[in-house]
């Protein structure tokens, strides 16, 4: 052999050695059945579909679910004959412990003086009432708690007005709701440290209307506890604008809500029972709780109903999975994710979590997925989005799953949240719009049928 | 040198040659000032955006812009003004004549006789009225243009009821309704070809609700001209269920509509004109026209302000790009088409244009481009996909453009469009649903964005 013909040799073997590399990488199809499964599934679900029908019946015959009320209780017996009548393999109640707050019967209030004007407001849930008569102080507005601290002794006496927008500019609303939600969260707690009587904050949405939109609050055991409430954006413009214009506002707060005792309630399980191996279970799921503004329809009924309905596609469609594939409807997620953790903390020897998905973004167009996980799983996770590429979905990016299931997640189960398209859910989230008229049909029903179709490949192959 | 070394350094140089060149592909960032450009813009767009001032705004003080309509005069006025009042550098009307259809001051009517239950029906657009008493006949209905040849005689003198649903199954519903719009088109003329004396034709919609949604029908001089009107999913399914019980039902139709003579209108024309080659041109448009029903927000005054918006928000930005980016909002999209015909056969001479980019799927969240185009322009327009990806609208794909500007992809200009969330679109198309309220503010300022952008790195680098 010649120089040269060595020289070509070498350049060949390289060229067919990278090339079976690159091309190995990039064509990766796992079993082509679940290309065809895929197709079918999204067919499927577009056309006969029942998530939709089903979050009619929840958001209308069961309505709000806040945790502790009778709508919470219904919708367990909901969601347990749901699972039921659909023919699941095994369905059951898991109890849990959850906090009980009532907003309370008295109309909530919040009147400026002496004009008479009234602002929409609605209790933050975990608010203290005010006393029968209501609060009534100067308001003083902050954009910051580091703004309050500043006021020194000018908060003394006062209802401190958290008044700083979620963020416009960022693409994402869910990170302009990080940067904002501290307000609602531990705005009394701040409120009291500064000596502050209540707190009143902007709520959480970028819609500009004149409708509250409540969420958790927490109190700490070191200051008082004083009242919170949201107020809509509407009332915190025209507040933040009275105050420009005049030195002196007074409100009168008046809030009926309080806290009762824990109660009773459950997580609601049902599952397909993997045919080969029973006891590694892929997780589904969404929260059954909701607040009692609107009717829950996006947060969460949508993963509630797409988690059910993923199980019903696969078993309508003749698939058994060789591992468990097991819907979780979680209770309690909004005010203190007690169900959640009682998930994970339950003792299920014998059993392997493999992964534990959750829809709690709303049930508007499937975009991909969040992965939370160490670096091992992650490609095995993320490996199936050709799978999703049909319908726009296929971006599997490492990112936050969601609050229920944190919990395995911080057991070391990979964590996978849905995302979908955010634009409109802080429109909707905590108030008198979440109701199932925000939600699209085909838009709900490709989310089940992604959620379906990721649980499954997860329960045939395993991460 | 030994053989071995041959045969290595032909390896070595194969596996550098190689990942360079692949590494050239997978890394083309263009020039990276647009990188900052984008993220700039997707924030500027979003915190302070104008396309839903402008839309809320067209909808509300225009409303409906029917061509020939006093609706589309104001339009013209409405819109060249804007374009003057942002500053422009140039803002102009070319004038083009217009089908003028009208739908008549009388009540449009569907009643099912004897027991006067009457539907809920909108004339197609370019329809011939009934006379004043209506056409009463009995209802035959027909699933597709062979089953109504099939039934010969059994068609003659009827009412031919055209139910064939679009097809939910489809992932996307642009394709669901190419398959069922040869019903609206040229349902009349199979009707009167096969006999019938009048055509109602399932609405070309998804929501099953009561609403009927209208859209153009054509004629054919070979064959008489019968009314044509829309009736709404629930009236279809109504009378689908009557005809399927009883053997004999009889429909009495009034349509009051007319053609009356064309009419002038225009295409209305703003440009910011570029630095160095201003005779090359980037066209960006939507539709100015809509249908008489709802206010044509989604369809399209979303396409017009977004166009408007693009250039205002490069040159809210001090961009000034090197070629012209020209806004065309063009005049009878709906039943003609005669503004894009209009402005394709203007002669341009010294005029290139080096790309025609439309927004005419509803002002929904983006999700990529559609480009028609040559081989060789495709990948030119494609590698700037990137540039989409923080706001998942990186789908860069070959596919069809619209309606406007489809006569300079004729002409060899490469065609794009803009590809949004297409779920809802439907829901809303040509019917009283159609307002500002179904247009969420974010979705609508990311596609002006979008546009701004890819109008921008176009006008900069040429195809």
């Amino acid at each position: 052999m010649k120089l040269m013909h060595w020289f070509f040799f070498g350049l060949v073997l390289a060229i067919v050695f990278i090339f079976s590399c690159s091309t190995k990488q990039e064509t990766f199809h796992g079993n082509p059945a679940y290309d065809s499964l895929a197709t079918k599934m999204y067919a499927t679900a577009l056309s006969s579909g029942q998530a939709y029908s089903m979050l009619t019946d929840l958001t209308t015959n069961v309505g709000a679910r806040l945790s502790g009320s009778p709508g919470m209780e219904k919708a367990v017996v909901w969601a347990k004959t749901r699972m039921e009548s659909l023919g699941f393999d095994k369905v059951w109640l898991e109890p849990v412990m959850v906090p009980h707050w009532v907003r309370g019967d008295v109309e909530e209030l919040a009147v400026i003086g002496p004009e008479k004007k009234s602002l929409s407001i609605a209790a933050l849930g975990g608010s203290r009432p005010t006393p029968k008569e209501g609060i009534t102080a100067e308001v003083v507005e902050v954009q910051s708690f580091d703004e309050l601290r500043a006021l020194g002794e000018a908060a003394r006496g006062k209802i401190i007005f958290f008044n700083r927008p979620m963020d416009k500019s960022l693409i994402t609303p869910f990170e302009a709701y990080g940067g904002a939600v501290d307000q609602r969260g531990k705005g009394a707690v701040e409120a009291a440290r500064a000596g502050g009587v209540a707190a009143i904050v902007r709520s959480m949405t970028m819609l500009h209307d004149d409708v509250p939109h409540t969420g958790a609050m927490r109190y700490n055991d070191s200051v008082p506890r004083v009242p919170a409430a949201a107020i809509s954006l509407v009332g915190a413009d025209f507040l933040s604008q009275l105050l420009a214009k005049n030195k002196k506002v007074t409100l009168n707060l008046k809030l009926s809500c309080d806290t009762l005792p824990d109660v009773e309630t459950f997580n609601v399980i049902g599952e397909m029972t993997g045919t080969e191996k029973p006891n590694e279970v892929v997780v589904i799921g969404g929260h059954l709780d909701s607040w009692d503004k609107g009717k829950g329809a996006h947060d969460d009924g949508a993963g509630c109903v797409q988690s059910i309905e993923a199980i019903r596609l696969l078993m309508a469609m003749g698939i058994k999975p060789k591992r468990t594939i097991r819907a979780v409807l979680f209770a309690n997620e909004e005010n203190g994710a007690r169900g959640a953790k009682a998930y994970a903390a339950k003792d299920r020897s014998g059993e392997k979590h493999v992964a534990a998905m959750e829809s709690d973004g709303g049930g508007s167009t499937p975009k991909g997925f969040d992965v939370e996980s160490d670096s091992l799983a992650f490609p095995k996770i993320a490996r199936w989005a050709y799978l999703f590429d049909a319908i726009d979905a296929d971006n599997i990016k490492k990112g936050g799953s969601g609050t229920d299931v944190e919990p395995l997640y911080k057991m070391g189960v990979p964590a996978i949240g849905l995302r979908v398209d955010p634009h409109r859910y802080f429109d909707y989230h905590h108030s008198d719009h979440d109701t199932i008229d925000k939600v699209n049909e085909r838009e709900l029903e490709l989310g089940a049928a992604a959620m379906a179709i990721l649980a499954y490949v997860l329960a045939q192959e395993g991460i």
